[in-house]
């Protein structure tokens, strides 16, 4: 056993129970230590609850020795719009500019924008990628939509056929950690904006999925502007007591009885 | 009757039934004549299938007698992201920026940067606002996301508990207009992508719905740049052929069942 090699001394001054829980704590450990997390985060406030969420989640990690990156794309000023300017250098067909086709063939060629090639390579190297936003209109801020639109080019995060579970990120994790402003009761199934579940799926099947994501299960913070200190204090400690073991959690099955049934 | 007073001459000189079909079409064309339509358009490309859909509507309500706008998000340089920048003037809280209760505040002041006033502005004289876009990642593009996220402001597009069949947009029509990459068999129940209706509840209900719009069924037009040019003219046509009769649609029943059953 590795462990008997790693602390011969522990293990002979332990009975074997103990050793054997301390291997698993250590296990999970190096398990997590070495690990990369990429936070795409899109809010305006440092201050706000998503604000807390993302540092929160940046302190979980660092200190399971997990190397985290972020973009932050409201400082970072990231461009929404899927341009010409996307590309640079001469396009494949200027008369009819489809972006899709241009922006595939930018990517084998390497001359894909800087803003782009920087995010793709994050990604790249991410283990886990979390989406850390308030939920605008059912859905992304326009900003991080954009981010999604721009930087998940084909041949890059899928190609055909490789979609699904066969989506070229599909060594990867994604979560989706979002707070809302209806409450809880607003998005249940006989609530008003119907179960949150609905709104996932484009979001979670049509993006994370199509690329081969496994998705894990959100983190759904409702209604943080309508609660009081406490209560949004508990959403912070849910999230960081979550994190903790993110690592064992399985994806869930993304297919349509998740969401609709 | 209206009609007697109007055509005297063709009524003497024409059976009751001619007349009366003549009357509807007389009635239909006043009806439809001074009706207002906005086209919130997002390609980058002019000779693309979507300029081609958004054109074609033009066409139809000019022939009509309506007045047509164009939101032409990419030629605007439409920005998406929303900032500070969308207030002027003093912030109410700028040591705490809270977007959707700054803009509220804004919108309320009448201190909203001119290029939301403008576009708030067009949605309130439309009678119809169709939206045309290529379905990015199972929803808008970034930039007609933006248009959303900014434009819809609460106390404009909704207030509480002035939200969906009470919302402050509810005596429009809105249609969303979009083609697709995946072909129809792809947006089936059985398909990879599952059923297209799907994906259209954070849209029509989330948002359209949401602020009060009566939502018509959406015009979908599949894969056009994997069918031929003949498919490719049939779509147009059928759009065309549509719009004739647009304003006697009746809205869909925007409740789960349309979507999920």
């Amino acid at each position: 056993m590795q462990f008997l090699k790693l602390f011969p001394e522990t293990h002979r001054n332990l009975d074997c129970l103990k050793a054997a829980s301390i291997y698993v704590v250590i296990s999970k450990e190096y398990a997590m230590a070495g690990k990369k997390v990429l936070i795409v985060y899109a809010h305006q406030e440092p201050k706000s609850m998503n604000g807390s969420l993302k540092n929160v989640a940046v302190d979980v990690f660092q200190k399971q020795g997990c190397s985290v990156d972020i973009s932050d794309l409201y400082s970072m000023n990231f461009i929404a719009a899927a341009t010409r300017n996307d590309i640079t250098g001469e396009l494949c067909n200027p008369q009819h500019f489809r972006y899709g086709a241009e922006t595939m063939e930018a990517f084998k060629k390497g001359v894909l924008c800087e803003e782009i090639i920087k995010e793709q390579k994050k990604v790249q190297e991410a283990d886990l990628v979390i989406f850390q936003f308030p939920l605008y209109w059912f859905s992304f801020p326009a900003i991080m939509k954009g981010w999604i639109d721009r930087v998940f080019v084909q041949g890059f995060a899928f190609d055909f056929p490789s979609i699904y579970y066969n989506g070229l990120l599909k060594e990867k994790l994604a979560i989706l950690s979002f707070t809302t402003g209806g409450t809880e009761e607003m998005f249940s199934k006989n609530g008003v904006s119907g179960d949150i579940r609905y709104l996932l799926w484009p979001m979670q099947h049509g993006i994370m999925h199509f690329c081969g994501f496994k998705v894990l299960a959100p983190q759904i913070s409702y209604a943080p502007e309508y609660t009081g200190d406490k209560e949004r204090k508990d959403m912070l400690l849910s999230w960081a007591k979550r994190l903790e073991t993110i690592w064992e959690e399985q994806p869930i099955e993304c297919t349509p009885p998740w969401y609709f049934q």
